[in-house]
């Protein structure tokens, strides 16, 4: 008999990213391929199921549950795309869960990313098993999630953990169009903005990086600037939830030895008001953060506890 | 037979408030009377003792079980005091709970005063019914409380809602030490600080709202950034936990006519991202919420639901 194993996609905008895993958690292989993400809620289905099935092959395994980690907003009740970023065509109204059950004759969830991603990291990453956790994903935008109490808080209407766009963070414009979000200083491109800003140069978050490495003062004041802003995010959620475990991830968070020195040193100059130890890890999946955290929810479908 | 009643009991540094109230929270009576703050834990306890035995007598009715709120900071798992303010003596430490029971004779419950302000506006008050509440008493101080999915949430260690002690309302110093606290802009103190310091008049919020409604700009100016930060402080938690209802109690929410229109204005120009209603109440119980709440968290335990 072949073993059963969980299978996770994160479905982004550029990559669909797929992955099988032992009902343990433990990651046995993953395909990477291109999302195609113009041609309908089929054909990026298409393209997932093809690489689950080549998995599925290559380990001799038989499937117990898919999980779906897909960008925007989703609704996991219904297991339904609600809406997508504009490189998306035919993504928006799509139903997800029901189509994957069709198709591989499994359960399946779905989750937007960000909860995918802390889902992940409180399962077998880097806050295992903690039960009170804010997740932050610093990509081109700024995500955030919580779980509290061991589960995922999604608020009552679904829209919980928008920490990227929450005032309180200066006063450069925002994408959202506000002003002052975490999102102009702590994602990638309120980071490269503010370089170009400072410099005339535009340069990505990771040539920023490599120039404050090298000693370059205004790329090391775009880090402290956006560690500040990190640090401030995670000050709100310990004095309004008392939660004081964060994991960080996304594409700025690989930059964790520039980030976190800026952050420790913005907790040391405002440590929270009621003397909590505040403990802030970067994520240690990486790139495997969302498919194995939508992995990780589906198992609490399939797999008795 | 007598009819069941719950007693409230809300210890503040100044003055004790003692009410009666049936089983469906009607208050029946109320004894206010002056807290012997510095004479120790049963000193205070037996001036509560006589007003409950006093409003039985008066009422006829025997007792189910009694509530207690105390301002400061209190393990509600033990019944017990563990922080005071300084005008307390001998009340940090007491175990108010046994000593209720032992006196008394009936089960009873020990919460902070915000808490069960809160308790008591969502239990047939201002927000009654609702299950996703934050809480805010705007005093000399401002405290902070939440219901999420109906019972109050604490965090994991105890000190949730402290929304009146987190960075982004500004920069000036807070009696905690830290600087741009909303217990600058929105307390009893800071406003009347930011008066004299706008004015080089000493007068109380209370002086400062008449003032403001005789058209002192000074005065109204106060007011307006005490709207933007009870605001601000919406939009975090609207945005963070997707909690979009709150109650404002405390003294300062008594100018309610002033408070009201500069929320609404910051509102307006600042909405919450997601796009959700914001529902501010002021609180209905005045005076009577934190006891009444207290009655109300001690239901749960003698009053099968």
């Amino acid at each position: 008999m072949s073993a059963e194993v969980l299978a996770g996609i994160d479905v982004g905008g550029t990559n669909t990213k797929v992955l099988v895993a032992t009902t343990d958690l433990e990651v046995l292989d993953r395909i990477d391929l291109p999302t195609p993400a113009h041609d309908g809620g089929d054909a990026i289905l298409d393209a997932a199921e093809a690489a689950v099935r080549s998995l599925l092959d290559r380990h001799r395994a038989s499937l117990a549950g898919v999980g779906v980690g897909a960008a925007g907003v989703v609704d996991p009740t219904t297991g339904t795309v609600l809406v997508t970023a504009n490189s998306f065509t035919g993504w928006a109204g799509y139903g997800v869960t029901d189509a994957v059950t069709a198709r591989l004759g499994v359960p399946a969830t779905l989750d937007n990313d960000v909860n995918a991603f802390l889902l992940g990291e409180v399962a077998a990453g880097a806050v295992a098993g903690e039960p009170d956790v804010l997740g932050m994903t610093l990509g081109t935008g700024v995500g955030g999630a919580l779980v509290l109490g061991g589960t995922l808080f999604g608020g009552p209407h679904g829209a919980a953990g928008e920490i990227g766009h929450v005032p309180g963070f200066g006063d450069t414009p925002c994408t959202c169009g506000q002003r002052g979000h975490l999102e102009t200083v702590a994602g990638a491109r309120g980071m490269a903005d503010r370089y170009a800003a400072r410099t005339g140069r535009h340069l990505g978050t990771h040539r920023v990086a490599e120039a404050a490495r090298a000693g370059d003062p205004d790329a090391q004041a775009v880090f402290t600037t956006a560690g500040w802003g990190v640090a401030r995010a995670v000050l709100l959620t310990a004095g309004i939830l008392d939660v004081t475990t964060v994991v960080i991830g996304g594409g700025v968070a690989r930059s964790w030895d520039l980030l976190a020195p800026a952050i420790a040193s913005a907790l040391a100059d405002e440590p929270p008001v009621s003397g909590a130890a505040i403990r802030v890890e970067p994520s240690t999946l990486g790139p495997d953060a969302v498919a194995l955290g939508a992995a990780a929810q589906v198992r609490r479908l399939v797999v008795p506890v």
